[in-house]
């Protein structure tokens, strides 16, 4: 987490809200992203879908099986739905989202009916500082 | 909506689940996209998201204002929450999806609280070709 809470520091470093994500397979980092919004304008890129493009081609395969995504920030609907759609079997974060968060906090994507795929999860790792590297992003912006 | 149809007819050609969209804006296509998940092995690239991305491009901006995305199929999760990450006005879908549909039939994500956009949904448009095409294909696959 502490990588992926690294990924957040660059995107805070680019005026970006400070999110990011690593990916791990086999204890070896294989994918890195950070939220890229406002400087590619493109809403897609958010740190997850960066990392898991990026982890898909290093394997060469859209099924990330045994890889562990990272994330400073609970995961959006977007985010949540592509790590079913990647098979990730593991997912880590860091901060709860109240306003956006589709893991645990908005609605619970993992829990509904039919999904091909349920991720475990673990949540709160690190979850002050990633908490608080956004705070101080949005406070700087409002001064 | 027979211009999406279009695209999925050429996923079908790849051999890729017959899945199409185009966005458009002022009455003009601005972007098309069919499901490349095998070919390129990536989980993110469903027709929709590579509409999506296309779209942000040729508008130089994330934010999709005044566009709108047809879609064979109702958007999964991960592409539900891109178009409202990407802020679609309006999404028409073809047929339903029981299984994945993030829209009417799984889960309603548009109807989550704490959204800060909910887009408008036309759904059931050319409805019975949209599903054919993937009765066929499913059903090759079989034989």
């Amino acid at each position: 987490m502490l990588e992926a809470f690294k990924e957040a520091q660059i995107a805070a470093s680019l005026d970006e809200v400070p999110i990011g994500a690593v990916i791990v397979k086999d204890g070896v980092i294989i994918a890195r992203g950070h939220n890229l919004r406002e400087s590619k304008q493109s809403p897609l890129l958010h740190a997850e879908i960066i990392a898991i493009e990026e982890a898909a081609r290093v394997l060469g395969s859209w099924r990330l099986i045994d890889c562990t995504l990272y994330v400073t920030l609970e995961p959006c609907a977007m985010c949540a739905g592509a790590i079913v759609n990647a098979r990730i079997p593991l997912l880590v974060y860091g901060a709860k989202d109240p306003k956006g968060g589709a893991v645990d906090s908005n609605v619970k994507l993992f829990e509904i009916p039919n999904l091909n795929h349920r991720p475990e999860v673990i949540s709160g790792v690190l979850s002050s500082e990633c908490s608080q590297i956004l705070s101080s992003f949005f406070k700087n912006k409002r001064n």
